[in-house]
């Protein structure tokens, strides 16, 4: 089959490596030059807005997919309307805009921080005394990586946290204490089939992923697939979506969406008996499910601004290495290794080295 | 880094599907229009004789590699003398000549079937009656999957097979009683390291292998694993070499060397650490090896002039699909399944559905 990715990213490149021994042609759609999924995909040059570009993009494409999830909601919907084209378009809605998305959460009875609806500076400051301080103010829209987000520490502060955010609609929300951030990436396929990763355990800083735990059994396991669940059920969903939670005192609280695969589930390319990207291909195309469940203990961490050696990185046991090939950039997520492994102790050692050769703290050790 | 690997089948495009996320191209120099490896690596279309091909192929790579033993001496030596060209071009001489490879195991201790070398018809007659019968007639080079071989079962078929086999320089072997057939794979990096697969125990039928079991410990292990050593060791040999061996009442037999990635490996992709394709990789660039445990129990099976859909594949519990994307042709390998597992009945299981869907009778269940 031929499959069509709007995006060439890290994450189309790895959506096609999981699907080519199946016999699957890829083509993505990017405007950058020598896109990094390139090597292993035809490019399409061009917007993704672009109606000639779509057009030459479903020319070759049975099938048409994304690798993240702010394609223009034209784009999609033209796409659906001739193609099959997976995750479906709702679910680009519900994860472009933080009000929707907040709203499909409370509609299914998965908790998520109390939230307001910010239209105006007027709507903040009200909204401010029932929400509570410190507060969390985020643009509806084109959020990712920790931006279009500012805490509110005071009142005071609010008239700045809004122009800030360049006085677009917004949410407010309130800051939640957590424990530890997690994500579960959940499958769905086109026969309803669902199939569920273990969870991950995340670490951010700066707003950015920089470096995740995987163990074949985590506590939050069972309430995490819960919720993922009644979302993928929802939304009719097909391929692969990501839930980004707060761990909390009082249980699992929902934080965000991506309808698509996750850099918190890099891990599953060795640490799982099928990876995100395999099961995504597999579920657009209407194939069976793999087994998501853990080879062993994981630890998967990004390398942001500067890639070390392949040498250095693979002299760490139990460590896999991908370089994405990109130019180095700050803040650019460049490659990322993980460490798999039966023993939970060689996996946090693996893990401390590897963090060092990012030059990234370890949260706690 | 740039790899140039001579042929472009299944074999060269496994390698660079394991090569990619390290960031490595691929360039491969075939002569068939649109190789299998060709959707993953650029193909240079030519001979392997053509020395204007062959200055192509380094012009764009730091390193060359071959998917199949029959380089041509002249090629291999000439890449060598230019080019870091692994595994070494000795171990070419000895894999293709069927006098050399058994005068290699008998130099190193390794016992092998009593043969005897033959450059006529009356050598034939001669040697059968030291040699015994039944025997194996074998052209010296130019062998594979089961051709050039024909077995002796009288003295008077003897002018028969030798008119058969084209009275080209032969050996003659004496027909090993086996209870199995095993290979064990192993890897040499450029420092010397080295690290070895858990043995293969492999099924074949007409001379082409059907399919293969693997379990994290053989009986075989330890007897293989030390000859595969010695055979690393005396070629000071950088990349992946099989051993395929006879399992008698007395011991290990080796049969023949593969210096190149192997089809009784396919099953590392799923089943083990790290695949004996990145391992050949990792081992040709002077990267550290990979852990080569056993991720469960393995079975592979070949998928040989007829391949099924990918849907009937993939619906079997803890199965991994290949399809080659080539055209069918009798006796050709199109692809194969993997089912991998932590659990032996399972994987037997399994590999009973594999089996039945590839019309490929198991030999004892």
């Amino acid at each position: 089959m031929n499959i069509g990715i709007l995006g060439g990213g890290q994450l189309a490149r790895m959506l096609a490596l999981a699907g080519i021994h199946l016999n699957h042609r890829f083509r993505v759609l990017d405007p950058s030059p020598g896109a990094c999924a390139a090597r292993v995909a035809k490019q399409i040059r061009g917007h993704w807005e672009d109606r000639n570009a779509l057009d030459q993009l479903m020319a070759t494409s049975d099938v048409v997919t994304f690798e993240f999830e702010n394609v223009p909601a034209n784009s999609a919907r033209y796409l659906a309307s001739q193609r099959a084209f997976f995750p479906p378009a709702q679910a680009l809605e519900f994860a472009q805009d933080r009000l929707c998305e907040k709203q499909l959460f409370s509609s299914l009875g998965i908790p998520a921080a109390p939230f307001q609806r910010i239209d105006s500076a007027d709507d903040l400051s009200r909204s401010l005394a029932g929400i509570g301080i410190p507060a969390v103010l985020k643009r509806r829209t084109l959020g990712y990586d920790g931006k279009g987000q500012v805490v509110i520490n005071s009142a005071k502060a609010a008239p700045d946290g809004w122009e800030q955010l360049g006085r677009t609609p917004c949410i407010l929300e309130s800051k939640i204490h957590f424990r530890r951030e997690v994500s579960i990436i959940g499958v769905r396929g086109q026969s309803g089939e669902m199939a569920f990763y273990p969870v991950s355990e995340n670490t951010h800083r700066d707003g950015i992923l920089r470096y995740c735990i995987a163990h074949p059994i985590d506590p939050a396991q069972n309430e995490a697939q819960h919720y993922c669940q009644l979302i993928l059920e929802h939304l009719q969903y097909v391929g692969v979506l990501t839930l980004e939670l707060f761990d909390t005192e009082q249980g699992l609280v929902a934080n965000e969406i991506a309808p698509r695969v996750h850099n918190s589930g890099h891990w599953t390319i060795e640490g799982a008996a099928t990876s995100q990207f395999e099961n995504h291909v597999r579920a657009i195309l209407g194939l069976p499910l793999g087994e998501t469940s853990a080879r062993g203990f994981s630890a998967m961490v990004n390398f942001i601004s500067t890639i070390p050696r392949a040498q250095e990185v693979l002299a760490i046991p139990d460590a896999s290495f991908h370089d994405y090939g990109k130019s180095p950039r700050p803040g650019r997520k460049l490659g990322h290794a993980t460490i798999c492994t039966q023993n939970s102790a060689r996996a946090i050692q693996g893990l401390t080295q590897v963090l060092r050769l990012a030059a990234e703290k370890p949260r706690t050790m």
